[in-house]
């Protein structure tokens, strides 16, 4: 098996913000010149996201206003977590509710998705410097 | 690493349905030939989900309630994706709640799930023909 | 590709508990002398998860707190599944939010995890004897 590790830094404008990855996470697929396998994308943060879903940003602005009122209010008082000088509790449990990685699957040299899917970075609580890893392996 | 990539398609006739797919994964994972490693099993498309849990249906009852009722109501008004056309805004968003996709580990030739694992396809939005990969990798 | 698979056995003292497994996996990596790869940690059972987030006692208190009250309440007058004689249909709600099972890349021989993450069982229908598997996977 070969693998082809690489990390892509974010530092958001906003505290909560979802980007699209994909073009980065096809580009080391190329660079691995793996032809089957897959590829692991994955947060390395505890109040962040990766997923797959739609590029349409009706669909982001509903993402974020779900995640606030109907999963978990971002509200610092309610959380025992937040005693200890944080407030970002809820971003935790976002992280929880949506998952920090995904496996894509590698066919003929080629992120193998469906016609409307792509790869997401959901920041959660940024304004700093995080990031992910991309690990792609196969033959 | 050995790899064996299969589509599955489904149209269903209603437009949330739970499906077991674990007896087609199970064969895929046979054809292989592989003993050991994992088969990915996921969705391709965002308006669906893959999980692991429990063939009995009145659970399936309770995840088709608990997903209008508790995770997001299908009321098409409310969600600013459907402003291109679409009312399926909510069936993004159990996508993004219980996953589109799984990784089930392959033990001397079998799934390696617990007794009462089972895997399933979750159609959020059918009645039209959509499909999922599964790739076996391993040796 | 080579491959470690390794059973992880659990009995809680509560019935809903969150148990770091950070050092058992390690070792498993260690033990696997995988130097580039993954490893997957799945819950066998269908009332459980595995995750990735905070070692932060807080924390631990909220997600509870949460999974009772904004996303599966333990009632189980309200759920279908419990007419089988079963009470834990929220246990099984709460697995599917969360998910059963992650992938952990390993980059080098060591677990690639930023500098807060560690790797947990939730378990949502405990004091009884249940188990995951812990399978490395790469070169």
């Amino acid at each position: 098996m070969h693998t082809r590790t690489h990390y892509l830094w974010f530092e958001t404008k906003k505290r909560q913000e979802i980007i699209d990855i994909t073009d980065e996470v096809d580009q080391e697929v190329v660079k691995s010149g793996i032809r089957e396998g897959m590829v692991l994308v994955s947060a390395m943060h505890i109040t962040a996201s990766v997923f797959v879903n739609d590029h349409e940003s009706g669909l982001w602005e509903d993402i974020l206003h779900w995640l606030e009122h109907a999963i978990a209010p971002w509200d610092p008082e309610r959380y025992h977590h937040n005693r200890t000088g944080e407030d970002n509790a809820a971003a935790h449990l976002r992280s929880l509710t949506i998952g920090h990685e995904v496996i894509v699957p590698v066919t003929d040299g080629k992120l193998d998705l469906g016609p409307w899917q792509r790869i997401f970075y959901g920041e959660w609580d940024g304004q700093r410097r995080k990031r992910l890893v991309i690990k792609v392996m196969g033959e």
